[in-house]
């Protein structure tokens, strides 16, 4: 070629070649938006898997009662999430704080609608897990009050420590790891890939919270004798729930990885589901086992609650 | 280089880069395909959440009459929309018509699977919206006809008008639409971006029809004192419809944008996602408070009425 | 441009090509890679179909039996899957085994995660499908028996002999299949698309031999006069299940595409979308004339059946 036509050829060559780059940038953006998005669906979705656990859980009286302040759960925790918990959480105002979010309330200039609703999920997965602790002896005023208060102040806080990278425990601080990390907590911060600690410790604490302050249920323990049967109304809406939190734990856990347009996020990813499985798994095996030694039957209900154990077990270890 | 090795260099420069832009482009085109493929199995899941809701919202008595009309909306519905309806909506002939599609019957010459699969899904839903509104009152003859012509005729005919580009109601025209909005209805075409009228309103004004020419249910109201309690059997059902309702929508609303490798798709469908969650939650909250004013009591099938009201209302308003 | 200009320009514009070449490949190989988690979440799902579908079938005081049964074949099946389902189904030693794997036992240098689950996933499914032939009338002992050679040793060694490229009939031979099909059983191999024989035969031939073993329940025939009735205790379970069955088999037909990345695969999944929706229902529709010939009722259970037995057949036909 000519120098005149080399020319004109490096520069359409480049601006093919830009216009190219960019279609290459946006589709693996996109691909990642719609795995976060799929995710969010399967995390949403465990909302009918704890409804349904709850609801074969309880006394046939009391069924209603839990099944509605289940759906109130993500009811209220949408407009509560979005108004200030999602502020709480990841809002970087000026300054930072290192213990509370302080912007984008009610998503005021913020735009990244996947991540947040993402985090919504997380949230109302957090405050669902209340409702079972209290089952059958909380008052409806009070486990309202108690759902709205998690999911827009008590886990925004705790996202804000370990998730934001402004906390206090944060192992994501805003410069590279390698170059930042003697200035963490520990020179590590605090790892929680998926959130056994802060979405389930923190669920499960403000459950412990509310049964030691509400006691057992009435009849529940004998002072004399054995203790009577409280069995659960239905052991299939206990399966039924059971399998609809471990599928939705597929978006919770491999979910957590957030993107997968590179190698490295796809190896994680899988994973995670591997393990995710795996953990549940031979969970609910061990249960079955451990009821069956100690109180002599294969435990339909043991199994259940061995394998949600394993799946929130595995939750933190992902990394 | 001279301008021999540079010759070549360009040649083989060019082969590469349209190898990698092929695929690219497949790519791109791929995550579109996977997207709209998953967004259809999520909406064809309502038709699991329609059945439980409406199996939980009879008595005891019916509940197995109206679970068969459910499976069998499913059921007729995909062969009839194969054969006739994809093309009344779709189908472009020659020449075109305003007011019903007339080409691609039993997909002929027709290849685009993803597209038909996807528009089955919204033909099923519509149908099986009506199976509420005649619930315990209607002939199983007499729903199987209406069935199979909602999905076969009159969703088609109303789906032709607004969403095909040929409609005297479109907001699609083939061509640019800056360029021709002129020539659309009121200089705009009627925009409904997921289905509010399409399907919600086709499918409720066929309720709406059914339900006045059925007449209530035998006892339902009281000519004298206070109606009689019609209570479903069973709330468990219709929270569990709910959500799986729900989540089904996640595919309904965000995946109307049909496309995501875009980042403005990505940032359409990641914000329908938050106003289908957003608006589906602060009407189950408002259902809550006005059922409580209005009757006095903490009414859930109220509660989950309220969430579907506002997952309707928002299905048009997401563009 | 001079020489030393358009020199350094190839070799920049070599850089950043290879750059986005290598972002394109990573690209297209995770859409795959989500592609095939989606699709193992939704198998996955299945066991929560199939464990509401037995539940529904049988009566009251044996549905707690068939849905620990259920759990299970998930809860043992993923250890001994891994531990040697999976390296019997697809490892590969040396020298390779045209009759049974040989490498890859507990996953040892193994990392290829997502087509572990998803394999984890077919295999779960095969197992379950045991548990309603046998249902009401297996001993747990011997259920778990059967259910983990099941998973371990019998559909593993069907898996390697069809869908492996060392079995004695597979069409999946290393080299490019039209240079090699001379090699292969009646210059053919066998072809399975999604597994109408490995998995749904392999299953279905387990739960005969069962049944035929074990016999009938006592009391199902009557010698004399007609047969009693043995229905099933709950529809809606049974609906369910069919619907969260065929909701999962969209993760299971298409999905066994393996990849989507380009608009080849696209086509073939898209395809299989459609032709999984036509049969099943289409064969709901026939099981209901069927069934209101013979025994002169609508049946809902016969056209939950008639969908499922739709969607098996369709399954190894999408190719």
């Amino acid at each position: 070629m000519s120098e005149a036509v080399s020319e004109a050829f490096a520069t359409i060559m480049c601006r093919q070649f830009n216009a190219t780059q960019t279609e290459v940038s946006e589709t693996a953006a996109s691909l990642d938006g719609s795995f976060m998005l799929a995710n969010t669906y399967l995390i949403f979705f465990m909302q009918a898997g704890f409804a349904m656990l709850c609801a074969g859980s309880v006394r046939t009286k009391n069924y209603m009662n839990i099944l509605l302040k289940n759906v109130l759960d993500a009811c209220f925790g949408a407009p509560v999430f979005y108004l200030v918990g999602y502020g709480f959480a990841y809002g970087a105002g000026t300054p930072t704080n290192k213990f509370i979010g302080n912007n984008d309330f009610a998503l005021e200039d913020f735009t990244d609608w996947n991540v947040f609703i993402f985090q919504w999920a997380f949230a109302a997965a957090t405050a669902t897990i209340v409702s079972g602790s209290v089952a059958e002896r909380c008052t409806f005023h009070a486990y309202i009050a108690y759902s709205t208060l998690l999911t827009g102040f008590v886990y925004p806080v705790v996202v804000h420590w370990v998730w934001s990278s402004e906390g206090w425990l944060t192992a994501f601080a805003k410069d590279d790891y390698a170059t930042n990390k003697d200035d963490l907590l520990l020179n590590s911060g605090m790892m929680d890939f998926a959130g056994s600690g802060v979405v389930h410790m923190t669920g499960g604490f403000a459950g412990l919270m509310g049964a030691f302050f509400i006691g057992p249920r009435i009849g529940r323990f004998s002072p004399t004798g054995p203790n009577p049967d409280f069995q659960g109304h239905s052991n299939t809406l206990v399966v039924l729930g059971t399998f609809v939190l471990w599928f939705g734990w597929y978006g919770f856990n491999p979910g957590s990885q957030l993107t997968i347009s590179t190698a490295n996020d796809l190896t994680i990813v899988g994973r995670a589901a591997v393990t995710t499985t795996l953990s549940g798994a031979c969970a609910g095996v061990a249960a079955l086992f451990i009821a069956k030694y100690r109180d002599g039957i294969w435990d339909l209900a043991a199994v259940c609650n061995g394998v949600l154990a394993g799946l929130v077990g595995v939750t933190a270890g992902n990394m």
